[in-house]
Protein backbone atom coordinates (compact mmCIF):
# COMPACT_ATOMS: atom_id res chain seq x y z
CA UNK A 1 0.00 0.00 0.00
CA UNK A 2 1.04 3.38 -1.08
CA UNK A 3 1.80 6.55 1.28
CA UNK A 4 -0.67 9.76 -0.04
CA UNK A 5 -1.01 12.96 1.66
CA UNK A 6 0.43 14.03 4.64
CA UNK A 7 -2.35 13.67 7.03
CA UNK A 8 -0.38 15.24 10.45
CA UNK A 9 3.45 15.64 11.20
CA UNK A 10 3.84 15.27 15.08
CA UNK A 11 6.59 16.02 16.62
CA UNK A 12 8.37 12.28 16.24
CA UNK A 13 6.52 10.76 13.07
CA UNK A 14 4.76 11.60 9.93
CA UNK A 15 1.11 10.56 9.47
CA UNK A 16 -0.05 10.26 5.70
CA UNK A 17 -3.12 8.91 4.40
CA UNK A 18 -3.10 5.92 2.27
CA UNK A 19 -6.05 4.40 -0.69
CA UNK A 20 -7.57 2.11 2.51
CA UNK A 21 -9.38 4.93 5.07
CA UNK A 22 -8.66 2.82 7.68
CA UNK A 23 -5.21 2.10 7.23
CA UNK A 24 -1.91 4.81 8.00
CA UNK A 25 0.96 5.28 6.65
CA UNK A 26 3.44 6.14 9.54
CA UNK A 27 6.86 7.91 8.34
CA UNK A 28 9.66 7.94 11.46
CA UNK A 29 11.67 10.96 12.24
CA UNK A 30 14.94 11.22 13.66
CA UNK A 31 13.65 14.56 15.58
CA UNK A 32 13.73 14.65 18.90
CA UNK A 33 11.88 17.31 21.65
CA UNK A 34 11.72 17.34 25.20
CA UNK A 35 9.93 19.24 27.59
CA UNK A 36 6.32 19.70 25.80
CA UNK A 37 8.62 21.18 22.83
CA UNK A 38 10.98 23.44 24.34
CA UNK A 39 14.40 21.66 23.79
CA UNK A 40 14.45 20.38 19.89
CA UNK A 41 17.23 18.21 18.10
CA UNK A 42 18.35 15.37 16.01
CA UNK A 43 19.20 11.98 17.17
CA UNK A 44 20.47 10.01 13.68
CA UNK A 45 19.19 7.13 13.07
CA UNK A 46 16.46 7.30 15.45
CA UNK A 47 13.59 7.12 13.49
CA UNK A 48 15.13 3.33 11.81
CA UNK A 49 14.83 2.19 15.96
CA UNK A 50 11.84 3.21 17.27
CA UNK A 51 10.23 1.86 13.98
CA UNK A 52 11.70 -1.34 14.26
CA UNK A 53 11.56 -1.51 17.79
CA UNK A 54 8.21 -0.61 18.12
CA UNK A 55 7.26 -2.80 15.56
CA UNK A 56 8.77 -5.84 17.24
CA UNK A 57 7.50 -4.81 21.00
CA UNK A 58 3.94 -4.74 19.46
CA UNK A 59 3.86 -8.19 17.67
CA UNK A 60 5.50 -9.61 20.98
CA UNK A 61 2.25 -8.08 22.77
CA UNK A 62 -0.34 -9.25 20.26
CA UNK A 63 1.36 -12.53 20.98
CA UNK A 64 0.59 -12.14 24.50
CA UNK A 65 -2.90 -10.99 23.85
CA UNK A 66 -3.00 -7.51 23.82
CA UNK A 67 -4.41 -5.59 20.55
CA UNK A 68 -2.25 -3.30 19.12
CA UNK A 69 -3.03 -1.01 15.61
CA UNK A 70 0.45 -2.87 13.71
CA UNK A 71 -0.21 -3.59 10.13
CA UNK A 72 2.94 -4.40 8.70
CA UNK A 73 6.40 -2.77 8.13
CA UNK A 74 6.77 -1.33 4.84
CA UNK A 75 11.00 -0.29 5.27
CA UNK A 76 13.16 0.31 7.91
CA UNK A 77 11.74 4.09 9.06
CA UNK A 78 7.86 3.40 7.64
CA UNK A 79 5.29 1.10 8.88
CA UNK A 80 1.86 0.38 7.90
CA UNK A 81 -0.80 1.00 11.44
CA UNK A 82 -5.13 0.46 11.85
CA UNK A 83 -6.09 4.31 11.56
CA UNK A 84 -7.85 4.77 14.96
CA UNK A 85 -9.22 7.63 16.77
CA UNK A 86 -6.50 8.21 19.68
CA UNK A 87 -7.91 8.45 22.77
CA UNK A 88 -6.61 12.08 24.06
CA UNK A 89 -4.98 10.47 27.22
CA UNK A 90 -1.35 9.76 27.59
CA UNK A 91 -1.25 6.56 29.71
CA UNK A 92 2.09 6.32 32.03
CA UNK A 93 2.54 3.36 33.79
CA UNK A 94 5.70 3.53 36.84
CA UNK A 95 7.84 0.87 38.37
CA UNK A 96 10.02 3.27 39.75
CA UNK A 97 10.38 6.83 40.47
CA UNK A 98 11.87 9.29 37.65
CA UNK A 99 11.37 12.17 36.26
CA UNK A 100 8.59 14.70 36.72
CA UNK A 101 7.34 11.91 39.52
CA UNK A 102 10.22 12.67 41.27
CA UNK A 103 10.29 16.31 41.01
CA UNK A 104 6.58 16.82 41.65
CA UNK A 105 6.17 14.80 44.41
CA UNK A 106 9.71 14.94 45.89
CA UNK A 107 10.28 11.58 45.40
CA UNK A 108 14.38 10.20 44.94
CA UNK A 109 14.81 8.78 41.39
CA UNK A 110 15.23 4.98 41.51
CA UNK A 111 12.62 4.77 44.30
CA UNK A 112 11.57 1.34 43.66
CA UNK A 113 7.39 1.40 44.26
CA UNK A 114 6.18 -1.47 45.86
CA UNK A 115 3.37 -1.80 42.94
CA UNK A 116 3.41 -0.43 39.42
CA UNK A 117 1.43 2.71 39.66
CA UNK A 118 -0.53 4.13 36.70
CA UNK A 119 -1.07 7.92 35.58
CA UNK A 120 -3.11 9.30 32.51
CA UNK A 121 -2.64 12.97 31.43
CA UNK A 122 -4.54 14.62 29.15
CA UNK A 123 -2.53 14.42 25.54
CA UNK A 124 -2.86 18.62 24.93
CA UNK A 125 0.30 20.19 23.87
CA UNK A 126 -1.60 23.55 24.32
CA UNK A 127 -2.25 22.96 27.75
CA UNK A 128 1.13 21.09 28.84
CA UNK A 129 -0.76 17.39 28.88
CA UNK A 130 -1.53 17.95 32.36
CA UNK A 131 -2.16 15.02 34.52
CA UNK A 132 -5.75 14.22 35.29
CA UNK A 133 -7.85 11.55 36.89
CA UNK A 134 -10.37 9.20 35.15
CA UNK A 135 -13.39 11.09 36.80
CA UNK A 136 -11.79 14.04 35.21
CA UNK A 137 -11.73 12.10 31.84
CA UNK A 138 -15.06 11.20 31.95
CA UNK A 139 -16.47 14.47 33.27
CA UNK A 140 -14.69 16.35 30.06
CA UNK A 141 -16.17 13.53 27.89
CA UNK A 142 -12.23 12.62 26.88
CA UNK A 143 -12.99 8.52 27.67
CA UNK A 144 -16.05 6.84 29.38
CA UNK A 145 -15.52 4.65 32.40
CA UNK A 146 -15.13 1.57 30.34
CA UNK A 147 -12.98 2.48 27.86
CA UNK A 148 -10.59 3.63 30.97
CA UNK A 149 -11.12 0.30 32.40
CA UNK A 150 -10.05 -1.54 29.41
CA UNK A 151 -6.71 1.19 28.89
CA UNK A 152 -5.72 0.51 32.61
CA UNK A 153 -6.12 -3.45 32.10
CA UNK A 154 -4.16 -3.35 28.81
CA UNK A 155 -1.41 -1.00 30.09
CA UNK A 156 -0.72 -3.35 33.50
CA UNK A 157 -0.83 -6.01 31.20
CA UNK A 158 1.91 -4.30 28.40
CA UNK A 159 4.05 -3.38 31.61
CA UNK A 160 3.73 -7.11 32.61
CA UNK A 161 5.24 -8.60 29.56
CA UNK A 162 7.90 -5.83 28.65
CA UNK A 163 9.12 -5.09 32.10
CA UNK A 164 10.04 -9.54 32.14
CA UNK A 165 11.33 -9.51 28.26
CA UNK A 166 13.31 -6.19 29.01
CA UNK A 167 14.70 -8.29 32.17
CA UNK A 168 15.87 -10.86 30.15
CA UNK A 169 17.94 -8.01 28.00
CA UNK A 170 19.64 -6.73 31.17
CA UNK A 171 17.88 -3.75 31.26
CA UNK A 172 15.16 -2.33 33.21
CA UNK A 173 11.59 -0.67 32.59
CA UNK A 174 11.42 2.36 35.30
CA UNK A 175 8.20 3.70 33.32
CA UNK A 176 6.86 4.61 29.98
CA UNK A 177 3.94 6.43 28.05
CA UNK A 178 1.29 4.60 25.83
CA UNK A 179 -1.57 5.93 23.82
CA UNK A 180 -4.38 4.27 22.88
CA UNK A 181 -6.73 4.35 19.78
CA UNK A 182 -10.38 3.35 19.11
CA UNK A 183 -10.92 1.85 15.65
CA UNK A 184 -13.66 2.51 13.56
CA UNK A 185 -15.74 -0.75 15.45
CA UNK A 186 -14.88 1.11 18.81
CA UNK A 187 -13.04 -1.13 20.02
CA UNK A 188 -9.36 -0.20 22.03
CA UNK A 189 -5.78 -1.27 20.22
CA UNK A 190 -2.62 -0.20 21.50
CA UNK A 191 -1.68 2.89 19.68
CA UNK A 192 1.42 5.13 18.84
CA UNK A 193 4.72 3.81 19.51
CA UNK A 194 7.10 2.19 22.34
CA UNK A 195 10.41 2.94 21.70
CA UNK A 196 13.46 4.57 23.90
CA UNK A 197 11.90 7.95 23.21
CA UNK A 198 8.64 7.01 25.01
CA UNK A 199 9.87 4.47 27.98
CA UNK A 200 12.50 4.80 30.50
CA UNK A 201 15.32 1.71 29.98
CA UNK A 202 18.51 1.48 32.52
CA UNK A 203 21.28 -0.93 32.47
CA UNK A 204 19.94 -3.32 35.23
CA UNK A 205 23.42 -3.62 36.33
CA UNK A 206 24.92 -0.30 36.03
CA UNK A 207 21.88 1.79 36.06
CA UNK A 208 23.04 3.49 33.15
CA UNK A 209 20.07 5.63 31.06
CA UNK A 210 19.49 4.00 27.73
CA UNK A 211 16.48 5.79 27.19
CA UNK A 212 15.57 9.84 25.82
CA UNK A 213 16.94 10.79 29.15
CA UNK A 214 20.05 10.99 27.73
CA UNK A 215 19.25 13.88 25.35
CA UNK A 216 17.04 15.42 27.88
CA UNK A 217 19.61 16.04 30.44
CA UNK A 218 22.81 16.12 27.68
CA UNK A 219 24.40 13.10 28.87
CA UNK A 220 26.06 12.70 25.55
CA UNK A 221 26.10 9.21 23.69
CA UNK A 222 22.59 9.62 23.04
CA UNK A 223 22.98 7.13 19.59
CA UNK A 224 24.83 4.65 21.13
CA UNK A 225 22.26 4.33 23.80
CA UNK A 226 19.37 3.78 21.59
CA UNK A 227 21.04 1.22 19.50
CA UNK A 228 22.60 -0.76 22.47
CA UNK A 229 18.68 -1.31 23.54
CA UNK A 230 18.11 -1.97 19.78
CA UNK A 231 20.70 -4.58 19.76
CA UNK A 232 20.06 -6.31 22.83
CA UNK A 233 16.10 -6.65 21.82
CA UNK A 234 17.18 -8.08 18.75
CA UNK A 235 19.22 -10.65 20.46
CA UNK A 236 16.76 -11.87 23.05
CA UNK A 237 13.36 -11.03 21.24
CA UNK A 238 13.46 -14.65 19.43
CA UNK A 239 9.81 -14.76 16.96
CA UNK B 1 -10.87 21.88 78.78
CA UNK B 2 -8.32 24.79 78.54
CA UNK B 3 -6.01 25.13 75.62
CA UNK B 4 -1.92 24.69 76.57
CA UNK B 5 0.74 25.06 74.75
CA UNK B 6 0.30 26.09 70.69
CA UNK B 7 1.34 22.98 68.73
CA UNK B 8 0.89 24.39 65.32
CA UNK B 9 0.10 27.47 63.65
CA UNK B 10 -1.64 26.76 59.83
CA UNK B 11 -2.58 29.75 57.27
CA UNK B 12 -5.97 29.51 59.27
CA UNK B 13 -6.14 28.25 62.51
CA UNK B 14 -3.86 27.62 65.39
CA UNK B 15 -3.69 24.23 66.92
CA UNK B 16 -3.30 24.27 70.68
CA UNK B 17 -2.75 20.85 73.20
CA UNK B 18 -5.31 20.12 75.88
CA UNK B 19 -4.89 18.17 79.11
CA UNK B 20 -6.26 15.35 77.19
CA UNK B 21 -3.33 13.99 74.31
CA UNK B 22 -6.52 12.88 72.49
CA UNK B 23 -8.16 16.20 71.99
CA UNK B 24 -7.04 19.28 70.65
CA UNK B 25 -8.38 22.98 70.95
CA UNK B 26 -8.46 24.76 67.48
CA UNK B 27 -8.44 28.65 67.29
CA UNK B 28 -9.46 30.33 63.32
CA UNK B 29 -7.93 33.01 62.36
CA UNK B 30 -8.79 36.19 60.77
CA UNK B 31 -5.67 35.77 58.11
CA UNK B 32 -6.66 34.33 54.67
CA UNK B 33 -3.96 33.25 51.94
CA UNK B 34 -4.33 32.23 48.39
CA UNK B 35 -2.40 30.80 45.53
CA UNK B 36 -0.11 28.93 48.28
CA UNK B 37 0.63 31.69 50.63
CA UNK B 38 1.65 33.99 47.74
CA UNK B 39 -1.26 36.43 48.63
CA UNK B 40 -2.05 37.40 52.18
CA UNK B 41 -4.67 39.67 53.69
CA UNK B 42 -7.36 39.88 56.30
CA UNK B 43 -10.92 38.85 56.65
CA UNK B 44 -12.62 40.74 59.28
CA UNK B 45 -14.93 37.98 61.18
CA UNK B 46 -14.01 35.39 58.76
CA UNK B 47 -12.43 33.70 61.97
CA UNK B 48 -15.76 33.72 63.43
CA UNK B 49 -17.84 32.72 61.23
CA UNK B 50 -15.59 30.22 59.60
CA UNK B 51 -15.58 27.98 63.02
CA UNK B 52 -19.37 28.26 63.37
CA UNK B 53 -20.20 27.36 59.93
CA UNK B 54 -17.74 24.36 59.92
CA UNK B 55 -19.53 23.06 63.37
CA UNK B 56 -22.91 23.19 62.37
CA UNK B 57 -22.04 21.59 58.69
CA UNK B 58 -19.96 19.11 60.90
CA UNK B 59 -23.03 18.71 63.47
CA UNK B 60 -25.00 18.07 60.31
CA UNK B 61 -23.05 15.46 58.70
CA UNK B 62 -22.69 13.57 62.01
CA UNK B 63 -26.53 13.37 61.66
CA UNK B 64 -26.42 11.50 58.25
CA UNK B 65 -23.74 9.05 59.57
CA UNK B 66 -20.45 11.32 58.32
CA UNK B 67 -18.08 10.51 61.18
CA UNK B 68 -16.54 13.86 62.09
CA UNK B 69 -13.50 15.59 64.50
CA UNK B 70 -15.91 17.68 66.14
CA UNK B 71 -16.47 17.88 70.03
CA UNK B 72 -17.95 21.05 70.71
CA UNK B 73 -17.27 24.46 70.56
CA UNK B 74 -15.95 26.68 73.15
CA UNK B 75 -16.73 30.08 72.03
CA UNK B 76 -17.66 32.10 69.06
CA UNK B 77 -14.10 31.29 67.50
CA UNK B 78 -12.99 28.30 68.96
CA UNK B 79 -13.42 24.17 69.20
CA UNK B 80 -12.46 21.08 70.49
CA UNK B 81 -11.91 18.51 68.23
CA UNK B 82 -10.90 15.15 68.00
CA UNK B 83 -7.15 14.77 67.14
CA UNK B 84 -6.54 13.22 64.38
CA UNK B 85 -3.58 12.47 62.42
CA UNK B 86 -4.19 14.51 59.62
CA UNK B 87 -4.34 12.16 56.37
CA UNK B 88 -1.70 14.31 53.64
CA UNK B 89 -4.46 14.12 51.02
CA UNK B 90 -6.59 17.55 50.31
CA UNK B 91 -9.47 15.24 48.69
CA UNK B 92 -11.56 17.87 45.93
CA UNK B 93 -15.12 17.18 45.02
CA UNK B 94 -16.09 19.41 42.36
CA UNK B 95 -19.67 19.74 40.71
CA UNK B 96 -18.87 22.48 38.42
CA UNK B 97 -15.80 23.28 36.96
CA UNK B 98 -14.10 26.27 38.50
CA UNK B 99 -10.84 27.92 39.34
CA UNK B 100 -7.55 25.51 38.66
CA UNK B 101 -9.64 22.96 37.38
CA UNK B 102 -10.74 25.36 34.77
CA UNK B 103 -7.52 26.92 34.11
CA UNK B 104 -5.92 23.47 34.07
CA UNK B 105 -8.13 21.69 31.83
CA UNK B 106 -9.00 24.59 29.57
CA UNK B 107 -12.78 23.93 30.46
CA UNK B 108 -14.77 27.25 30.98
CA UNK B 109 -15.54 27.95 34.27
CA UNK B 110 -19.44 27.35 35.04
CA UNK B 111 -19.24 23.93 32.72
CA UNK B 112 -21.60 21.78 34.80
CA UNK B 113 -20.03 17.90 34.92
CA UNK B 114 -22.93 15.30 34.61
CA UNK B 115 -21.15 13.62 37.39
CA UNK B 116 -19.19 14.96 40.28
CA UNK B 117 -15.51 14.35 40.28
CA UNK B 118 -13.10 13.67 43.05
CA UNK B 119 -9.47 14.22 43.17
CA UNK B 120 -7.09 14.23 45.67
CA UNK B 121 -3.64 16.37 45.93
CA UNK B 122 -0.39 15.78 48.20
CA UNK B 123 -1.04 18.30 51.29
CA UNK B 124 2.31 19.72 51.21
CA UNK B 125 3.19 22.88 50.61
CA UNK B 126 6.48 23.09 49.57
CA UNK B 127 5.23 21.08 46.36
CA UNK B 128 2.69 23.19 45.75
CA UNK B 129 -0.09 20.72 46.54
CA UNK B 130 0.20 19.05 43.35
CA UNK B 131 -1.98 16.76 42.05
CA UNK B 132 -2.02 12.68 42.38
CA UNK B 133 -4.04 9.61 42.29
CA UNK B 134 -4.69 6.80 44.57
CA UNK B 135 -1.62 4.49 42.54
CA UNK B 136 0.53 7.42 43.94
CA UNK B 137 -0.69 7.51 47.04
CA UNK B 138 -0.44 4.22 48.00
CA UNK B 139 2.86 4.02 46.17
CA UNK B 140 4.64 6.79 48.42
CA UNK B 141 2.82 5.50 51.45
CA UNK B 142 0.43 8.24 52.29
CA UNK B 143 -2.50 6.30 52.68
CA UNK B 144 -3.62 2.44 51.95
CA UNK B 145 -6.06 1.38 49.61
CA UNK B 146 -9.09 0.64 51.81
CA UNK B 147 -8.08 4.51 53.52
CA UNK B 148 -8.49 5.70 49.72
CA UNK B 149 -11.65 4.16 49.06
CA UNK B 150 -13.66 4.79 52.85
CA UNK B 151 -12.34 8.78 52.33
CA UNK B 152 -13.63 8.39 48.66
CA UNK B 153 -16.96 7.68 49.82
CA UNK B 154 -17.18 10.02 53.26
CA UNK B 155 -16.33 12.52 50.14
CA UNK B 156 -19.17 11.91 47.77
CA UNK B 157 -21.21 11.53 51.07
CA UNK B 158 -20.69 14.57 52.37
CA UNK B 159 -21.42 16.15 48.53
CA UNK B 160 -24.51 14.68 48.54
CA UNK B 161 -25.78 15.99 51.75
CA UNK B 162 -24.24 19.26 51.80
CA UNK B 163 -25.42 20.21 47.82
CA UNK B 164 -28.71 19.26 48.78
CA UNK B 165 -28.54 21.46 52.16
CA UNK B 166 -27.07 24.59 50.42
CA UNK B 167 -29.34 24.18 47.33
CA UNK B 168 -32.33 25.06 50.22
CA UNK B 169 -30.33 28.29 51.12
CA UNK B 170 -30.54 29.22 47.53
CA UNK B 171 -26.62 28.74 47.12
CA UNK B 172 -24.67 26.57 44.37
CA UNK B 173 -21.70 24.21 45.83
CA UNK B 174 -19.87 24.48 43.24
CA UNK B 175 -16.49 22.27 44.57
CA UNK B 176 -14.63 21.84 48.26
CA UNK B 177 -12.05 20.69 49.63
CA UNK B 178 -11.79 18.13 52.53
CA UNK B 179 -9.50 16.75 54.85
CA UNK B 180 -9.35 13.36 56.89
CA UNK B 181 -7.83 11.87 60.06
CA UNK B 182 -7.16 8.90 61.64
CA UNK B 183 -8.06 8.71 65.20
CA UNK B 184 -5.77 6.75 67.43
CA UNK B 185 -7.99 3.36 66.93
CA UNK B 186 -7.05 4.11 63.16
CA UNK B 187 -10.41 4.59 62.04
CA UNK B 188 -10.89 7.88 59.53
CA UNK B 189 -12.87 11.18 60.35
CA UNK B 190 -13.28 14.44 58.52
CA UNK B 191 -11.23 16.84 60.01
CA UNK B 192 -10.03 20.53 59.57
CA UNK B 193 -13.29 22.61 58.44
CA UNK B 194 -15.87 22.99 56.12
CA UNK B 195 -16.51 26.95 55.23
CA UNK B 196 -16.02 29.47 52.88
CA UNK B 197 -12.34 29.11 52.54
CA UNK B 198 -12.63 25.70 51.75
CA UNK B 199 -16.02 25.79 49.43
CA UNK B 200 -16.72 27.34 46.47
CA UNK B 201 -20.30 28.73 46.75
CA UNK B 202 -22.45 30.56 44.38
CA UNK B 203 -25.72 32.34 44.49
CA UNK B 204 -28.02 30.01 42.95
CA UNK B 205 -29.77 32.54 40.95
CA UNK B 206 -27.00 35.72 40.00
CA UNK B 207 -24.29 32.90 40.32
CA UNK B 208 -22.76 35.67 41.96
CA UNK B 209 -19.37 34.53 44.38
CA UNK B 210 -19.98 33.67 47.96
CA UNK B 211 -16.96 32.48 49.25
CA UNK B 212 -13.03 33.07 49.29
CA UNK B 213 -13.09 33.24 45.15
CA UNK B 214 -14.01 37.11 46.51
CA UNK B 215 -10.47 37.18 47.94
CA UNK B 216 -8.33 35.49 45.52
CA UNK B 217 -9.54 37.96 43.21
CA UNK B 218 -9.90 41.05 44.20
CA UNK B 219 -13.71 41.60 43.52
CA UNK B 220 -14.47 43.29 46.83
CA UNK B 221 -17.23 42.82 49.60
CA UNK B 222 -15.35 39.89 51.02
CA UNK B 223 -17.41 40.09 54.42
CA UNK B 224 -20.20 40.71 53.42
CA UNK B 225 -20.42 37.65 51.39
CA UNK B 226 -19.03 35.69 54.15
CA UNK B 227 -22.13 36.83 56.17
CA UNK B 228 -24.20 36.38 53.67
CA UNK B 229 -23.89 32.76 53.78
CA UNK B 230 -23.59 31.98 57.12
CA UNK B 231 -26.74 33.88 57.63
CA UNK B 232 -28.39 31.61 54.82
CA UNK B 233 -26.90 28.67 56.49
CA UNK B 234 -28.49 29.58 59.71
CA UNK B 235 -31.82 30.69 58.37
CA UNK B 236 -32.12 26.98 57.19
CA UNK B 237 -30.47 24.52 59.41
CA UNK B 238 -32.52 23.84 61.71
CA UNK B 239 -31.10 21.75 64.64
N1 LIG C 1 -2.84 4.20 14.66
C1 LIG C 1 -2.92 5.54 14.70
N2 LIG C 1 -3.98 6.18 14.13
C2 LIG C 1 -4.07 7.53 14.20
N3 LIG C 1 -3.16 8.32 14.78
C3 LIG C 1 -2.10 7.73 15.38
C4 LIG C 1 -1.92 6.32 15.37
N4 LIG C 1 -0.78 6.04 16.06
C5 LIG C 1 -0.27 7.22 16.47
N5 LIG C 1 -1.04 8.24 16.06
C6 LIG C 1 -0.83 9.68 16.28
O1 LIG C 1 0.15 10.10 15.36
C7 LIG C 1 0.64 11.38 15.78
C8 LIG C 1 2.08 11.53 15.39
O2 LIG C 1 2.94 10.94 16.31
P1 LIG C 1 4.03 11.83 17.04
O3 LIG C 1 4.99 12.39 16.08
O4 LIG C 1 4.57 10.98 18.17
O5 LIG C 1 3.11 13.02 17.60
P2 LIG C 1 3.17 13.94 18.91
O6 LIG C 1 3.87 15.19 18.50
O7 LIG C 1 1.70 14.17 19.26
O8 LIG C 1 3.88 13.16 19.99
C9 LIG C 1 0.28 11.48 17.25
O9 LIG C 1 -0.76 12.44 17.42
C10 LIG C 1 -0.24 10.10 17.60
O10 LIG C 1 -1.21 10.17 18.63
N1 LIG D 1 -8.65 17.13 64.17
C1 LIG D 1 -7.42 17.51 63.82
N2 LIG D 1 -6.32 16.95 64.37
C2 LIG D 1 -5.07 17.32 64.00
N3 LIG D 1 -4.81 18.27 63.09
C3 LIG D 1 -5.87 18.87 62.49
C4 LIG D 1 -7.21 18.52 62.81
N4 LIG D 1 -8.03 19.28 62.04
C5 LIG D 1 -7.24 20.06 61.27
N5 LIG D 1 -5.94 19.82 61.53
C6 LIG D 1 -4.76 20.48 60.93
O1 LIG D 1 -4.62 21.74 61.55
C7 LIG D 1 -3.71 22.51 60.77
C8 LIG D 1 -4.09 23.97 60.87
O2 LIG D 1 -5.12 24.33 59.98
P1 LIG D 1 -4.88 25.44 58.87
O3 LIG D 1 -4.58 26.75 59.50
O4 LIG D 1 -6.06 25.33 57.95
O5 LIG D 1 -3.53 24.89 58.21
P2 LIG D 1 -2.94 24.95 56.72
O6 LIG D 1 -2.03 26.13 56.69
O7 LIG D 1 -2.22 23.62 56.60
O8 LIG D 1 -4.12 25.05 55.77
C9 LIG D 1 -3.74 21.89 59.38
O9 LIG D 1 -2.49 21.25 59.18
C10 LIG D 1 -4.84 20.84 59.48
O10 LIG D 1 -4.54 19.73 58.65
MG1 LIG E 1 4.44 11.26 20.21
MG1 LIG F 1 -6.12 24.82 55.92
Amino acid sequence: MEKKDLLYEGKAKKVYRTDDPEVLYIAYKDDATAFNGLKKGTISGKGIINNQMSNRLMQYLESKGIPTHLIEECNERDTLVKRVDIVPLEVIIRNIAAGSFSKRYGVEEGTVFAEPTIEISYKNDALGDPLLNAYHAVAMGLATWDEIETIKSYAFAVNKHLSAFWKTCGVTLVDFKLEFGKLSDGSIVLADEISPDTCRLWDTETKEKLDKDRFRRDLGGVEDAYAEVMKRLEEHLQQ
